[in-house]
């Protein structure tokens, strides 16, 4: 079936007739980079207001769901950290639902404080992670992360800026016991920032998963490990959830793999002809502002 | 044919009389880790006396030619640097020999000196690799690298104990351009070292592969870029040369697919049921002592 634009008063009250969940990627959606994009944010508010379910998705793991609140707000936005779900907790409920590790048994991070943070909502004690010794030049002799925790039952691995030998070094030794569960956060080869091209988590974990000849569990965008995690934390009806983004590859993807409803906004990198020749999305619309517009 | 074992004074003899230049792997052939093994001294004495050529091939980048000629004075071996060929050098040959880079263009190093030593001897000006300011963390705003050197026209990539965020970013940065040439020192996804398995050069260079989507050209072994490179540059006769190495799928493979004689010694991982399952070497010994002791 064609995807059907979003145009008129009819179409906006059959969405809300026809969905509960809103899931929403936020870059090219709500945002652009540092911009706001118009109506998105009147939109949201009108759901919230009509007592729908919104909750945010995205790949970004070095910043806690509490700390992406902030985000947010600086855009006009009052979201809670309950309606955030971000890769680094994504991976924690994925640890937690799907690989059902044991609460005494801790968790190797090669990532920021997002992924530390989230394991530590859920019960889990992380070591590695932001530690300041890990800035240390490695030296096998005089590491205090060597010889390995033996409570270690995990690996998780995100976005890190503080990349080093160290870090790497470490993580391979852990990852060497096939009965620690290896997760990647998300795969994403690079990231836009600043109008450069900058290497991902992807990219990071490239580098371990070649050491060790492991391909971690991937819970990001546009894995159904990220949707699957979503679903059991929040109890969603599929069947009355639809996914929100700009991306047809991924969050189109990623909502259609899942049985999700979808809707394509035209706010970021696709065009009205790609949208209507591959025909993925359920809707589309010039943007998510349409809906506060029309409604 | 079935690989012949060298046990006898009239075998040695055909080895002298077949092969002019000696090729060798050192770890397992020479040394051990740092313990000499008995008699491979000797062996190599006697082959340098009878007007040999002999060749040491290493995949090990961090080091130049010259440093490296230390570690065979360590084992009593006067060895120069001429006869030594490390992957660093390899890539240098290799950009100079095969890819023409020409003498006015940079090469940005991810790395350590041994590969800017090595560009240097031939000429070539290397940014990045272990300019201190690369260890400061990255900043796209302040980082002195960006904007890129519009001279660099190829990136050698090697193991890199410095490696962090700022050398990821930049090297990112030029491989997006496809006119920059790609060249990695060596794919050895690990090294052994103190008892332990640590990330080798292809763990590094994976991460800047995965970013930004290119496959480098290896010039470590078993490649034949590096075997080329060394024919290159030493002017080599491939039929009267000869591979002596520990490893069937490395050292072995390498002179097989290039064309030399093989040697395999007994004295590193492979054992003789192997030798004799796979039928790979033309000649196998139990140790390269065994040149010196029946000669």
């Amino acid at each position: 079936m064609a995807p059907s634009k979003i145009t008129s008063k009819e179409q906006v009250h059959e969405l809300l007739n026809n969905y509960d969940t809103f899931v929403f990627d936020c870059d090219g959606v709500i945002w652009l980079g540092d911009h706001k994009i118009p109506g998105a944010v009147e939109s949201i508010e009108l759901l919230k207001k009509l007592g729908k379910q919104v909750i945010f998705v995205t790949n970004n793991s070095t910043k806690s769901r509490q700390a992406y609140t902030k985000k947010f707000e600086k855009f006009g936005l009052n979201i809670s950290k309950e309606e955030i779900f971000g890769s680094a907790y994504a991976s924690a409920t994925y640890l937690q639902e799907f690989l059902k590790l044991p609460k005494d048994e801790k968790v190797w991070v090669l990532g920021e404080s997002g992924i530390q943070e989230e394991l530590k909502e859920l019960g889990y004690e992380s070591i590695g992670g932001t530690d300041v010794r890990l800035n240390e030049k490695f030296d096998s002799n005089t590491t205090p992360f060597l010889p390995k925790d033996p409570k270690v039952g995990a690996v998780i691995a995100g976005l890190d800026p503080n990349i080093n030998y160290h870090r790497l070094a470490i993580t391979l030794q852990y990852l060497q016991d096939p009965n620690v569960k290896f997760l990647a956060t998300n795969i994403d080869s690079t990231f836009p920032q600043k109008g450069l091209i900058l290497p991902g988590a992807g990219s990071i974990i490239e580098s371990v998963s070649y050491s060790s000849g492991r391909t971690p569990i991937a819970c990001g965008k546009p894995s159904q490990n990220m949707l699957d995690a979503i679903v059991a934390d929040k109890k969603l009806d599929r069947s009355r959830t639809i996914m929100i983004g700009d991306r047809l590859n991924t969050d189109i993807k990623f909502g259609n793999d899942g049985g999700l409803g979808t809707l394509l906004v035209l706010t970021g990198i696709e065009t009205e002809e790609n949208v209507l020749k591959t025909g993925a999305p359920k809707y589309y619309a010039d943007g998510l502002g349409v809906i506060g517009e029309l409604y």
